[in-house]
């Protein structure tokens, strides 16, 4: 069966299910789009996967972030050795944690679970000309489809992307502002906790990337022109997941401004895509909004790596429990006179 | 250490994790919540259970169900089969299933998961008179708190109750309307979907139940009036887990009726409740509120069983794991300047 006769297939198995009708929310959306998904009336999730993208950001300089741009690297290496937030959520959610260094300053060492391509060693400082060339930004998403790949070839069910890189939610904010037309203040946020003068600066070196965009230039172009290279990453990783049939979890707004990109370049997208969470900075219900998601949960969360995302994997699998449920018939159950 | 203590260090200890402050945001709470119940700076969660407790209410007789009574008894059938939500949710939450039958109407066969109490064959009419006498409130308080101890012999960490009766609602309502001296208006609703006319009859029933209360009535004589067993079970069942030194997971509207009685009998146990969701049945958010508890989830839910609680289990399990993130000096990670 194609997707529009799974779905609503599976719209009238919900129905018979013994519940009362549409008790389950969100949660029935949710399942019957799992069972378009994968073709078949009774989804079945296995083993999930995060693939954190990590790469740092020239725009750092104009004094964006409350964190110093090293940090990006030592939470890499506190990824590896499992002692960041990303790795405590997958342990509880059935969730395989792989890091993609794609641009990150500084050595990293080997490790089963790390994926060096880095592309270059950061961006160039968006706020001052194109954080990458045209070149670059397309390996840098081809670097995010072989992450994701590996993820899938290991046995990944369910895919999240993950996102690390001091100075990220101001490429973040500049790509979703380009990609949805919408104004600085509209996208820009806290980000990991700047004052008034730092969201200033945030804003400003946005309006400023803006500026330099051309009315033509495609998807590609205009990431290249303000980056990240994870967030390019995010977008493969995303292409990669929906080109093999996954369902894709997304998380804040990093790595929802890297779904964005995706579903410019695949419109097709939109239908595998679950927002796991509504994050706490102001521009992701606007990501959201745009796509028509509607988030699973909303726990004021802030923090990237993909956690919003692990956090949902749980319920994404409940719900595709819900078709296994047995129908009033199956169970013997009086439905409503 | 005691309660506070714990709870101080705990937030201590969080403020000095691998990631910017709060950006956990509810989750942070949840965890030194934790923390404090169990005594420990890492807490930690296995296997969950949940308690569904099952009972009939007369008062169905004045038409305030969209469904017939004999669904409580097919539905606990169902639940014994593993074919209704609760299972399927408990499958992908480490959680287990045990059954209480406190007031049935009907046979029911013997089964290893189904714990046989009843009081009698579901309350009397609440719109009529007394649900149930003072001593049948006490023994289904008793067979709630002996179907808890048996979920806690068996491992349980984690504690959850979960209702089934048809016509509970109604009950709820009146219990919660008593408890916090709420008109009928405020806290009855559509249950598994009655009309105007069902809930003009509901709000109507709710009065006439509320008008036989007297000041000085105690809250478990308050219980007895309304009803109902299920209800008082789930009162034990929160209260035993409470002396048990258990976390505990509020499902929706009934089963927060019954812990609001639990909560006026022994005030102390506030601090061992986490509200799983919060219910699209409009009461809850008021009972949410006098307990000051913030929801984990808002999925638009409106089914019972426990469902709400059990979907909430693994966000509980996560903010455990917090505490066990790294620190910035553990993990040589630069803390902002």
């Amino acid at each position: 069966m194609d997707y529009r006769e799974t779905l609503q297939a599976a719209w009238r198995r919900m129905e018979r299910l013994t519940k009362p009708p549409r008790s389950l929310g969100h949660l029935e959306e949710v399942a019957v789009r799992l069972a378009a998904i994968q073709g078949r009336l009774k989804p079945e999730l296995g083993l999930g996967a995060v693939v954190v993208a990590a790469a740092d950001h020239g725009v750092v300089a104009e004094g964006v972030s409350a964190y110093p741009q090293e940090v990006t690297r030592q939470m890499v290496l506190n990824f590896l050795r499992g002692g960041a937030a990303i790795n405590q959520f997958a342990r509880v959610a059935e969730c395989e944690v792989y890091v993609l260094d794609v641009g990150v300053k500084g050595e990293l060492p080997q490790h089963p679970r790390l994926l060096s391509r880095k592309v270059r060693e950061g961006t160039d400082n968006l706020a001052q000309g194109p954080a990458m060339s045209l070149e670059e930004a397309e390996r840098a998403l081809q670097a995010g489809r072989e992450a994701a790949r590996q993820a899938i070839a290991q046995g990944a069910t369910l895919l999240a992307a993950g996102d690390m890189g001091i100075g990220n939610t101001t490429a973040a904010a500049a790509l979703t502002a380009a990609l949805l037309g919408l104004p600085p203040e509209a996208v820009v946020g806290r980000g990991t906790g700047v004052g008034e003068e730092g969201l200033r600066r945030k804003r400003e070196a946005v309006a400023r990337a803006l500026a330099r965009l051309r009315p033509g230039m495609g998807p590609l172009e205009v990431a290249a022109q303000v980056g990240g290279l994870e967030l390019l990453a995010i977008a493969g990783i995303y292409l990669e997941g929906y080109e093999a049939g996954l369902p894709l979890v997304l998380d804040g707004f990093p790595v929802t401004s890297g779904a964005l990109l995706a579903w410019r370049l695949a419109p097709g997208i939109r239908e595998h895509l679950f927002a796991g969470h509504l994050s706490r900075e102001p521009g992701h219900r606007r990501q959201l909004e745009a796509m028509d998601l509607k988030p699973l949960l909303d726990l004021d969360l802030a923090l990237g790596e993909g956690t919003g995302a692990v956090l949902a994997m749980p319920l994404l699998r409940a719900a595709a429990r819900i078709l296994h449920m047995a129908t009033f018939e199956e169970a013997g159950v009086s439905d409503r006179p």
